[in-house]
């Protein structure tokens, strides 16, 4: 008798591109803690590495019809997916337009994707996560896992402008991740 | 006796960058009647010729310390400006990326800057217009002329996705498009 059981699949978006940056470490600093939390495989999925380029398909993606190789790439990730956590900087009181480009990119792959949104900021990105919750909800996410809020403190950046330890500033919202984290599993989409 | 009178200029930022768009065609729209309007002079800024790139300044923008060509020639664009009209469609309920992004690549120049919000969509894209003012808001720019929709109806398209005639659509909302842009005028900065 063979038993195969799939663990879901958690896609961590890294939704900052700039040269100067920090969504990475933070990235690296909360897989962890959701990959426990969840049961879930997790992966780490970097806009800056995947490279898309402002949104440049013919045809709207609700007809699912791309022609470009990096939308095809990028479809694939998210349709292999069994849920998302979109990590999002605030920039200017909203989010940053790598993460909505990448959003709007695709169409059917969201559609019912449970979805967790970590903000960062000075004061903890509120206001990107809240703009952020209603585009998911206008594409039809699933956002019952609401969103978790990592404050930055101003000495937690190196002259670099990099933290200095992602991991002690993480270590603040590990509780409300863990309880996030859980909720996402229980409503993952299993492929 | 010389009298020099220089009527402020009004740049209209074109938001939409897509191969397949309507914002361009909605710009040559509503330029004639903001700019009878307003007694200014109006100038249509498209994104889609800018071209920026997703934001690649190495610094933040708050510095005002930019390296690229292309940042230069938009902040130059934005500080000769005494007011802005951002020209937004409606994608998945926000934004689109390629107006945020062009947004975040400034800070100083947006200072009091009187701005007036364009929507459209299919319901007039006021929820893009909510989440564009929010941002425009946290940064301090003058949002006193607010903002007006343009609703496109199903049958002003075309086979090719571009509108048949933009004139009659625009013209549904020219009234509010009018006020709003006397206030823009009243509270213009003269450069």
């Amino acid at each position: 008798m063979t038993e195969i059981t799939e663990r879901p699949l958690i896609s961590i978006v890294v939704g900052s591109v700039r040269p100067v940056r920090i969504g990475d470490q933070i990235a690296e600093a909360i897989a962890p803690i959701i990959a426990e939390a969840s049961g879930a495989r997790v992966q780490i999925i970097d806009l800056a590495e995947l490279n898309l380029p402002m949104l440049d398909e013919p045809l709207m993606p609700a007809m699912g019809n791309y022609t470009h190789a990096h939308t095809k790439a990028w479809s694939e990730i998210i349709a292999g997916s069994d849920s998302v956590v979109f990590l999002t900087p605030q920039y200017n009181g909203g989010y940053p337009a790598a993460l909505k480009n990448a959003i709007d990119y695709l169409y059917a792959e969201w559609k019912a994707q449970p979805a967790l949104i970590v903000s960062y900021g000075g004061h903890g990105g509120g206001q990107a996560a809240a703009q952020l919750q209603q585009v998911l909800d206008f594409i039809g996410l699933n956002t019952a896992a609401g969103s978790v809020e990592i404050t930055i403190p101003r000495d937690g950046y190196g002259t670099d402008w990099r933290l200095v330890d992602a991991e002690p500033i993480v270590a603040v919202a590990a509780d409300a991740l863990r309880a996030a984290s859980a909720t996402l599993t229980e409503n993952a989409l299993v492929h």
